[in-house]
């Protein structure tokens, strides 16, 4: 399945063969969360900016247009359109962070929809049935997302819980996998490490749910508070007890600054809002830092965002033209920032790749963050 | 300049030459009011709809960016990236439908702005000046809009009026066109017709309004309130006292019933808010009529919104697909919608002017309407 290229210092350049196709990482993978990139970006577009993995948000799916509805149109792929390997959440972080009135029980968690308030259970179990509706490419075990700050107490329970579920997730994935009708059967399951900030907990986490050999692994509760300086810390601490010759993803992170200091420390599964986001309030990352597309100085500017830029933004656009889009809440604006943002993102994945290859990572980082954070 | 190929009853087959490449008409310009398309359309993908001429609307780019911005970045053209022909309005009809505390005089309208209550003035030499600034292929003349209905006294006024302005708009054109730093010096003024519904108002301007032999004449006021029955009844009485070996241009028309219409009384250029309006609503037009892509039915139809259609949104999704994306508030639902509809458009123009060349343009407008109206 995974297949290890080089290794340079600890950044891993591998890949990942699936049934939608082979997987080089490092990778980004692209958030469309309700089966669709914000900003008007289709699966078609997607094809443009070098994407790699799209990923979807199983319980925006479930809530709408409902898993089944999917499902009865051939799964998440044929339905997008997609045909590239896709990655669906376990919905956790959504029930944890989007709903109320939860109730975090043994079997699972009850929660009221954040749409039209229906009461709604969801389990290990539950998780598994949805994503294998879905029938992405690669579904995320369903685990529990403790709140940040948590206590050491709350955490133990916490990470126990979310053990019991990963292995009840992974039973029922296989019993799935297993089925006539299901769409995928090859859907693969990638355990999720917890423990917050606490190396300990951490490190024992990862020693339990690696010996469940799980087709690659997740490091979560990351990018919810917690300083730069504390997620390095733990990534420093748990990634060497997470199987090397598996995926390593860091859930929802983050920064291009973010990801260059990860994938140094072994980790090379990405995702994150920040590109379709940050595109459609205008603000574009360049290899000289990011830009705010509003700024009056842009007003004259006929530069593309960034010079050399190969995606579909600035290959035809200008700098003045995008601002006045922006200006004039024409919905082509945040179209054409979210665009350069994701193609922006997947050529530095490229470069990235290429520098662990060439086991030049380190400088290529330096090199890289030099440009950024500096403007030169 | 205006080649006429055919005439089939009163339909004309015609074609205009101008700087930016000849348009094949009838012919259906796509809106793009603040120079972009609504829904997130860019000119890239203007090319994949068929579309010939791009519409915009000096009002608003007068007040957004400025036409004095986009002169200094080359004009209308290099500012959106479009190198076939453009046609501007006047400016004449936001003034008059949009702007409050409006005064009319002899030299021009005074008016507040209604995005920044900004005063402004602007007469046929000011309209001339900002299209010549923006460098469009087409310049419209400004024109008095009149209220709807209006008194046969004030329609009398304001018609006059409007010729007078006429002369102005000509002889200011005509200057700025033999300036050195003009950017398009070969800009064409398009003359409009007025008089409401009253028939002998409108011919008698008809009349001196093409003594001016300007290359193209617009019947304005039209589609403001009268009757669909009333429209076609002036368009009937005046087109034939308009120049026959000149552009044709109904302003602002309209649904696929109204173009069947008024090409058969003559018209051959159009322009309307409709296909790119409706779109972003998930109202789409097919051969079998309109449909509202928010209908349940969809849920799970996995057909393009029109089989056999060519367009970006029907080649790969499916109207399930569509209709998820438009309850989701997605962008692209809207983006895809309105992609279809300006490829219907401009591909039902293309039916007319094969229809026209082949001498049976009412047999093809009586099987259109036909299918459209009993969606079979
Ligand atoms: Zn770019
Ligand atoms: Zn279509």
């Amino acid at each position: 399945m995974y297949k290890l290229h080089n290794i340079d210092g600890k950044a891993k350049r591998g890949e990942l063969h699936t049934v939608h196709g082979v997987i080089q990482t490092p990778v980004f993978m692209n958030v469309g969360t309700a089966a669709a990139i914000k900003g008007a970006v289709s699966t078609e577009d997607l094809k443009q900016v070098k994407c790699q993995v799209e990923l979807s948000n199983t319980y925006h799916l479930h809530v709408r247009p409902g898993d089944g509805v999917i499902r009865k149109l051939g799964g998440l792929h044929k339905f997008m359109v997609w045909d590239k390997p896709i990655l669906t959440d376990s919905g956790g972080f959504q029930v944890f962070s989007l709903t109320s009135l939860r109730k975090i029980k043994e079997e699972g968690v009850y929660f009221s929809s954040h749409i039209d308030g229906k009461k709604i259970f969801m389990g290990p179990e539950e998780s598994m049935q949805i994503q294998s509706n879905l029938a992405s490419t690669i579904a995320m075990a369903f685990d529990e997302c403790p709140p940040y700050p948590a206590t050491r107490e709350y955490m133990k329970d916490s990470v126990d819980r979310t053990t019991r579920w990963l292995v009840r997730c992974k039973d029922e994935l296989n019993r799935l996998n297993g089925l006539d009708d299901t769409i995928n059967k090859n859907q693969l399951l990638f355990g999720i490490n917890q423990g917050g900030t606490y190396e300990d907990m951490r490190i024992e986490h990862a020693k339990v749910i690696s010996e469940l050999d799980l087709p690659g692994y997740a490091i979560g509760g990351l990018a919810v508070g917690e300083s730069h300086h504390e997620m390095y810390r733990i990534l420093e601490a748990v990634v060497p007890h997470l199987p090397q010759n598996k995926p390593t993803y860091l859930m929802g992170v983050g920064t291009p600054q973010n990801i260059l200091e990860a994938v140094e420390r072994g980790v090379d599964f990405f995702d994150c809002v920040y590109p379709t986001r940050n595109g459609r309030h205008g603000h574009v990352y360049t290899n000289h830092g990011k830009m705010n597309m509003l700024n009056a100085k842009f007003e004259l500017d006929d530069r593309p965002i960034e010079e050399g830029c190969g995606c579909p933004a600035c290959t035809t656009y200008s700098r003045a033209y995008i601002r006045h889009l922006l200006k004039a809440k024409e919905m082509l604006g945040m179209r054409l920032c979210v665009l350069h943002n994701l193609y922006f993102y997947n050529s530095m994945m490229e470069e990235i790749r290429e520098a662990i290859e060439n086991n030049r990572y380190s400088d290529y980082k330096a090199e890289k963050l030099e440009r950024y954070n500096n403007g030169n």
